[in-house]
């Protein structure tokens, strides 16, 4: 991790919230947030608010039937007053727009990675992340949110009987964060401000060893290299290690209780 | 009052909650939920939980324009997983149900009674109730969160310039409430439990003077007659005073802080 | 109805069309106006005309199925040039809007209230309510032309066996009909030059027994009191009355015959 | 005319409505059903019921600004319940159906071929065919029944001083009628039963002065040869003579007077 | 063919390509133009250019099912830049145009005209005619290419067992040619350029023995009579003669293999 | 690059078609391939097939006009039949899914990637790119094609006035291609029965400079750490490079003839 002690090192970037270029915002997760949902998962990133639901089911899509295997789908949207103007909703206006599904399916992916769809049975688990207030990776707090919300669903599931084992269900965890390049700088977890004037733009999504599901990497406004692309990695590793010790965290506390990355910078 | 006095005193009611018949759930209403929005209320009645916000802006809808009048209009929407079963998007379904469009069309007109349109001026308020969790009543919480998030945002709007005097442009409170009979019995604010046992359902909204702006009183199940109609009002009024005591009180209180009937109750 | 009679007896009330404050419109009711439906019946009130259908049909939507219980359901719609000016097609918009479903919904709760759904048995009844000519009070006379119509589909429906008895099959009649406040008087059976101007817009649908299905009143522009809807309540009961004696007479007259109010006054 | 001079000579075919096969059903036109249109004519052809109402509006659609040409439209459309199962709403459905678009676009060409559009200014008719009762030959009814709503809707225009001459600003008149063979033998005006048997079905719309609008032949279940095309095209020519008879007697019949072919008969 | 002749020897009609008035456009067919599908053929008429695909499956929609008969329908569409001007996409806009649900229609009826759906089975075809480019006569274009592509499939299909015979489920060849009228002129198979400026448009489906399967002819500009009539259904005898002629040679080719309409001409 | 080498030297990988791990399957080019469009590309990659066509038009979308900036959009769609089974269209089925909406969003950000926004003006080219047969990597083909496309209709602008110059309009060349791990082995340009079975599948767009525009990784079946990540980009090197050569090649060469990788190989 040369290049970003190098980055730190030259000591004059500064980012609007005081951050280091390889530091997350606090982020906030509240297991059991609503009741109805088998996983419901508030995760906050800085301001970015997601709600995060699974809702298992004990039945397959169509195409999916008597195939032996599971299914995990995602679907993604933005309360329309998340963002600093109205958003109008897709509901009102017909259709889901481009952005949504390319998110949701980013997330389902990501989410299937880690999933055995044979321990799953022929159950399915449908994920939602509704966005409540957006300021910059919601898709990436979405992905880390979800993937709680669906580790309970999957030790409902086995508490109720529905599959054997919930581990074995979940091979690995999986967390995702975003990256991007401003003013020729790598950083990372970029809130609106940072990821609107980025000039690549990266989201990777990481399992727990360490290896990638995901990476959506787009520089529309200024191609980059081999060497920056590394870095970006880099960073992106560091914060997705950090985003997974916090799942683990509250995957391990109570319900209703909020795990917090300040808590955990307090008691060091 | 005699008829709630009578209901009460024949003490044979027992509510699923423990509630009298004439009770409110708790609740619990946080002013500046969220940062984006020119109000933002995040309402809690009993289980039902409902973010309103409002949306102010200098623009009006091309029908409205050079009127000298403003608009104030609304959506209302549930989150799939507010349900105990999923429920499908609007936005994927393509298109946006009945009930949803009925109660939306509610919530604009119970706002649009208490605006004055010319003090508003050529300006325009979108409000939006989500549903984050439901548990009945949740059209009646959307109506009285709104109150609060529209009078922030003429708030706003007087102290941006845009309007002359939020006082003016807001002629009055107004709050709603659902009552309903079941196995005979009018009872006040039902949850989703007692909802789908009632024979007659009616939601109620009141102005700040205790004037109706809207009455739907529906009877799929058991025709109503008049005398159990006037006790129903009797419910209604009641628990719109109490709803409206408590807005008053959200709205006199700090901006992020939980104002809740039971903090009342416990002052009592 | 001393109200009623206080209101009358002031003399100042002048109605564009020189009706009594608690008078209706002219009804004329025909039965079997098409052919092919189980129930069909042209309403007519003032110049509102509304083509009401019963589709009877011996099946049931998948989710009432194996429920040893019927279903009605109810859509509202006008034909484009049915107003003053054009209405674009809601076929072409691709979108059922939100007044036509609210409408819609209306009736289908309207006329569930008067059907025993076990004495119906598995079967469906599908009623249509297609407004030709719309000069207010659109949705109540639906309501009350549609009553014949279903009453005329389970007539059928028994005289093909498909159910044992349509007396069973429908527990009362109901009609409904329009009340509002103008200029501070409340009226009865409201056309669209006074509808536009309506403080205050209730509709009342009743059973045979002056109990109450639906009450749906509002007050966009000037709230009503508790003792203004004693007196709009008691006009809607005196209409309903009268509109429930027509019913009755055209269901005892023969199919193509016009049963109208007028008559019903040359007689007297 | 020799070919349906041999038809009928044979003697021999029997049309279930005892009608011959060269023989229009009887016909009956209200102009002036409903009040709000610039044209509202009923017509009735056999069991065929279309509502076909011209809508006069002075701008144009915005591809057709400025052109000093005016445009002239039409969309047809059926109630649900016009035929013997109930059609499930195209509002409902959220689309257009293909059959509706192609009636739709028929109607418009043919009423458009009698328009002059320089003398129809920059105005707009929009033709509306709604069919209450349907019974074969929907489509020709319209534009039979259209033509006399589009010179009503004329002739209003010229009286308001929207256009300058309703007469030149229609070029001729305008009728349609269904032709078709039925095992092998050609005949006019076919009600659902026969249409549905036949091996080759033609609408034909002529003007007044006996030249072709519009020829639609189609025979998906038979071809036909040049002969048979002679003998339908002269059974066409005989029924919109008829036909155009009729709308001339309409035209100068009163507002809200029933013309009818069967009166014509009775003075004969 | 008295009429053409007469025309040609005026000698005074010049077309913008050069052509006579009764000669077509350069034709060019090529077999398996794509792999996938059961057949697929690209025709070019001029600088129209349409792929058209006949895709074969055992299976029928369900409304067809258990009826002992085949299937086959069609779909047109053109891709957005196929014309001068972009085009919006339809998938885009939402819905399928009238312009093109009226000729997916026509191209499905031309082609069940010559399919015994009794010996194609409960087998459905799917044509597809896809315009990559556009110059006047793509539907007729579409017509002749999808014949030779469904005769190709129901060869496959009988190679596979799926039919017993493809020469008893095709019954006759289908070819279709527009013809039209400009300035007083009857031309055979228009190019945009005139299309856009014919009084008279007129597209004829005839089968190999020359009968008639589909007449559309309208005259949206210029009524025509009955002799110009004659005439254009000379032409088009006249061109699906020669479009038929050159079905069967590329039937009589290779997959592959351009059959071209100019090679004909060398060989002359 | 080592990597390839020492997977190449292994020897042991047989891929379907007989290529190298490296290899790119053959390309074909046809510029000017249909006349309407200012670009119109034919790309052939083995059995994939894409028509990309630019249409240059001098006017913008609505939300960016008047900032002195072009824009640069895409649309992907496939044609029904491109594919083995025939797969519905997304105009009938009244909405673009979600797959069709990732990819256009892609091709756009990738051309937009090299596009200088000053440099065009207040105009917009719209990408078109249709696939006519699929055999994997169509969004990779479409990219590439897609730049031949854009390069002609700004060399079309510049001729025409439009804009000043094509060449600053364009800052660098774009190309993409796909790579994928299977059975553990990374390898170069997947066809549709090596992209089915790909553990981890990247699509990659780079620059003339060798610069990344989009990196899209996605490894729903297998994560991949960061060597393989290195060796898959090599490859992606490798193959652009190429890609890039027969580009330029192909902007180099007349319109309507064929750049065929295979050329290249013959002349070697």
């Amino acid at each position: 991790m040369v290049a970003i002690a190098d980055m730190l090192s030259s000591g004059t970037v500064i980012r609007p919230d005081g951050r280091a270029v390889d530091e997350l915002r606090p982020v906030r997760i509240t297991r059991g947030w609503t009741q109805a949902p088998e996983g419901s998962v508030l995760i906050e990133c800085g301001n970015t608010r997601v709600l995060c639901t699974a809702s298992f089911t004990p039945t397959l899509p169509r195409w999916r039937k008597d195939s032996g295997l599971g299914w995990v789908t995602a679907e993604y949207a933005m309360l329309p007053r998340a963002t600093s103007d109205r958003t109008a909703r897709e509901s009102v206006r017909g259709k889901v727009g481009g952005r949504t599904q390319e998110i949701s399916r980013l997330i389902g992916r990501c989410l299937r990675g880690v999933v055995n769809m044979k321990a799953l049975g022929e159950n399915q688990v449908q994920i939602d992340c509704d966005v409540l207030q957006a300021d910059g990776g919601t898709r990436t707090a979405s992905v880390t949110g979800a993937y709680i919300a669906l580790a309970d669903a999957l030790a409902w599931a086995e508490g109720k009987g529905h599959i054997k084992s919930a581990e074995k269900a979940l091979t690995s965890q999986v967390s995702a964060v975003s990256v991007g390049i401003i003013d020729g700088k790598p950083m990372l977890d970029l809130p609106y401000v940072e990821d609107s004037r980025a000039m690549t733009d990266m989201n990777v999504a990481m399992t727990g060893t360490g290896d990638f599901i995901e990476i959506q990497g787009t520089a529309e406004h200024q191609p980059f290299n081999r060497e920056e692309l590394g870095t970006l990695l880099d960073l992106a590793t560091k914060g997705n290690k950090e985003l997974q010790a916090l799942q683990r965290k509250a995957l391990s506390s109570e319900m209703g209780h909020i795990v917090s990355s300040e808590q955990a910078k307090d008691k060091e």
